[in-house]
C-alpha cells in the first residue's frame, strides 16, 4: 500500500511530465528551494542581467544622451506598453508603461471624474489593496465623490442603488489576500449598464490569467509588472485607456513626456494624441528596459498555456493540502474559474507558519489578517514544488516550529 | 609668435595639471570624443554596472522577495535621499528619492497649497522648464491659484504686488537654456518675507553647484538625478521638505509606501511621520540602486571642489569662445557667481551647429529657441575638452557644415 505522500509524489511527477512544455525554469535564475512569492516579487529572468549590462555599456555608456534617438528610448513606454497589452487583450496603442501603480491609479481615477462629470459616486471593494483605497480616497476628496464600499458580489446591488450617479466602478481583478478571481466581464457590463466607467487593477492577474480588456469593454486599467511579469523590484506600472476615451482623457499630472510637442518647449500643456498623453515624466529606463527583457518569457508560451499550467498547479496544491494538512482553513475558492494564481490559507499562527516554512526553504508570504499566501508563478513552479510545500507545512505544524518566538521581522512587500 | 590656439592649448594643459586632483575621469566609462551633454544625461560611472549586476544576481535573483528585508530595500528611498541631501545642504531625514521630477513637483505644489490655505497666488518664472509650468498649471487649476509669471529678476516686484496673497514662489535654481544661476538665498528670503513658501527645482544645480537648503530657509525642493548626479536615464527624482513642514505636509497622491503603518493594511490613509510621507508607491529599485552607486563619485571630492573645477572650465570655455568664435552670441552670464555649469550660445543655425559638432565628436545639445548648450560636468570634463569644443566650433562655422541639409532628427532630452 502506498502512503498518501508517495501517491501524491507519483501524481506530481506525472503532472510535471504532462506539463513539461510549459516548464520555463531554464529561463530563470531561481532562488534556492521552493519560491512561492512570485505574486509579490517575480523571480529573475536570465535575460535581464544580460540585457541590462548591454543597455548600460552599449547604450548609456557608449552613446549617452544620443541613445534617446538611436535606441528609441523616447518610445520605450509605448513599446513596452504594447507588449503588455498583448497579454491583457488590449489592441496596440492603448497601454503605456511608467510610474508606480499608485501614480497610475491616480491619473486614471482623476481622468475618470472628468470623463463622467456630474456623477458623484464611486464604487469600490473595501478589500482592495490599500494603495487602491488610499489613492481613491484622495481623488474622491479632490473631485467631490462619495466612496461606496461594496465587495464584488455586492457590486450589482450597489450599482442598482446609486444608478446614474455612479461615475466609476474600481475593482481588482484578483483579491490580493484570498486569490479570488472576480468576474471582470460581468462586472464591467454591470457598470456600463448604468453609464459608469469600469477601472480594473490587474496587479494580481497580468501574466497569470488571460484578460480581455478590449473584448470586455473595460474603460481603464492599471497593473504592476514586478509580480507575474517578473520585471524586477519596483519595475514600472502600466496603464490601459480604451481608445474611445483617449481624446477626452485629461491627465491630472501634466508631464512633459505626455505633451503633444514636447520639444517645442511651449508654456502651455497640450496632451499628446492617443495613449501618450498618459505619460508623465522621464521614465526610469534601466528598470523599464529590464522589464522589457523580462517580458520575453511570454514569447515562449501563450498566456492561455500559462493559465492552464497555473490551474493544474493550484488544483494540485488544494489536493495536497486536503490530503496532508486538512486542518488549515482554505480561503481561496475551490472552483478553478474563481481562482487567480495563488492559494491562501487562514491560520491564527499564519505569520509563524510563513517564517517556519521559509526556514525550510519554502518561501511564501504573510498578509494581515492571519493569511499565508502561496503564489504560483506557473512559468517556474512545478507540481513537485507544490507537493513539497504541503509536506513541509505538515512538518512545521507537527513540530510546532511555527510557534517559536522570534524577533519581529521587518516588512515584506 | 604663438597662435591663439597654441596659447590656449598651453593654458588648457596648465589648467588641467592644476586641477588634476578633481579629474575623476577614471571613475567613468565615457563615450568617445568630448561629452558636453552631462546636463541632459550624465555619463556612466564605472561603479554602476558592477553594482547593478550584484543587485540583480545576489539580491533579486538569490534572495528575491526576502531582499526587501535582508537588503533594506524598503529604506532605499531614505538612504539615497540622505546621500543627495548631503549635496544640497539638507540635514538627514528631509530628502527622499523616488518617482519622476514631474510627480515630485506635483506632490510638492499640491502640499504647498495646503500649507498656505487662503492664499491664491503662485509666482513662477515663465522661462521654467516646461514640466514645471505644466505641473504648476495643473495644480493651480486643482486648488484655485492664479499663476503670476515673473522672471527671477522681476520676482521681488511680483511679491510686492501680491504680498500676502502669495502662497508659493516656484523657481528653478539654474535656467535650463541660458545656464543662469539665480539667487536662491535672496529670493527665498523675499518669499518668506511675505509669508510665502519657496520651492526650488534643483535639476540643473544638484551635483554641480553647492546648495544650502537648510541654511537658506528653503521650504520645498525637487530635483532630478540623471544630469550631474549621473544616475542613469530616468533615474528617480528627489524631494526635499524642510522638517518644520513635515507634520502638515499632505500628500495628494496617497501611496502605500507613504503610510504610517503600511503592513497593517488599514483602509484609511495615515501619512507616515517625517519625510517618509512624501513616498508614494514601490520605487523602481534597479534604477534607484544604480543611482546609489553613481553617487559614490561624490565621495571622491567635496561638492565645493566640483564647483571650483566647473567654474574654471566654464571660464576657460568663455575665453576660448571669445578668442576663437567671437561672432557667436553668448547667453550665459559672464559673472562666475551667476553661472551654473553650462555655457549656452544663441545662433540662427544652432541646431545645425549642434549636429555638425556631434559629427566631429563634440556632443552638446540644442534647445528651442536657437540655443546650443554645452554642459560642463566637472568630474569628467577637462580644459582640453573645452578648447577642443571651441576649435571644432570654429571649424564648423568655417566649413559651413552646420548649414548642410539633413533629415529631421528625433528628440533629444
Amino acid at each position: 500500500m502506498t502512503s498518501p505522500v508517495d501517491a501524491l509524489g507519483a501524481r506530481a511527477a506525472a503532472l510535471d511530465a504532462e506539463h513539461a512544455g510549459s516548464d520555463l525554469r531554464h529561463l530563470f535564475d531561481l532562488p534556492e528551494g521552493v519560491y512561492l512569492a512570485g505574486n509579490s516579487l517575480g523571480a529573475l529572468p536570465r535575460a535581464v542581467p544580460v540585457r541590462l549590462e548591454a543597455v548600460m555599456r552599449e547604450q548609456w555608456g557608449a552613446e549617452a544622451v544620443s541613445a534617446w534617438n538611436t535606441r528609441g528610448w523616447w518610445h520605450v513606454p509605448r513599446r513596452v506598453g504594447d507588449r503588455i497589452g498583448a497579454l491583457v487583450g488590449a489592441g496596440a496603442g492603448q497601454v503605456v508603461a511608467g510610474d508606480s501603480t499608485s501614480v497610475a491609479l491616480f491619473q486614471v481615477f482623476r481622468a475618470a471624474a472628468r470623463l463622467r462629470p456630474g456623477r458623484r459616486t464611486v464604487v469600490t471593494d473595501p478589500g482592495s489593496f490599500p494603495t487602491d483605497l488610499y489613492v481613491l480616497q484622495g481623488v474622491a476628496a479632490d473631485v467631490g465623490w462619495q466612496v461606496v464600499l461594496a465587495e464584488p458580489h455586492e457590486v450589482p446591488a450597489a450599482l442598482d442603488a446609486h444608478g446614474e450617479d455612479v461615475a466609476l466602478l474600481a475593482l481588482s481583478h484578483v483579491d490580493y489576500r484570498t486569490g479570488e478571481l472576480w468576474d471582470l466581464e460581468g462586472l464591467t457590463a454591470a457598470a456600463r449598464e448604468v453609464g459608469a466607467l469600469a477601472a480594473w487593477d490587474l496587479c494580481h492577474s497580468v501574466g497569470a490569467v488571460p484578460v480581455q480588456l478590449d473584448e470586455a469593454g473595460v474603460d481603464l486599467a492599471v497593473g504592476c509588472t514586478y509580480k507575474y511579469l517578473n520585471g524586477g523590484p519596483g519595475s514600472p506600472a502600466f496603464t490601459y485607456v480604451a481608445r474611445r476615451h483617449h481624446d477626452a482623457f485629461e491627465p491630472a499630472v501634466r508631464g512633459w513626456h505626455g505633451h503633444a510637442q514636447p520639444f517645442a518647449m511651449r508654456r502651455e500643456h497640450e496632451p499628446a494624441p492617443g495613449i501618450d498623453r498618459v505619460r508623465i515624466g522621464t521614465p526610469p529606463l534601466l528598470s523599464m528596459l529590464a522589464l522589457e527583457a523580462a517580458l520575453e518569457v511570454f514569447d515562449a508560451v501563450p498566456i492561455e498555456v500559462v493559465r492552464e499550467r497555473s490551474l493544474s498547479l493550484t488544483s494540485f496544491l488544494l489536493d495536497c493540502l486536503d490530503a496532508l494538512v486538512p486542518e488549515v482553513e482554505l480561503v481561496t475558492p475551490r472552483a478553478p474559474g474563481r481562482r487567480g494564481s495563488q492559494v491562501s490559507v487562514r491560520h491564527a499562527e499564519a505569520f509563524g507558519i510563513v517564517r517556519a516554512l521559509a526556514a525550510r526553504g519554502v518561501v511564501g508570504d504573510y498578509r494581515e489578517p492571519g493569511i499565508a499566501r502561496f503564489g504560483i508563478a506557473a512559468p517556474y513552479v512545478t507540481h513537485s514544488d507544490v507537493l513539497a510545500t504541503a509536506t513541509e507545512l505538515r512538518r512545521v505544524l507537527d513540530t510546532g516550529e511555527h510557534l517559536a518566538d522570534v524577533e519581529a521581522e521587518g516588512p515584506v512587500t
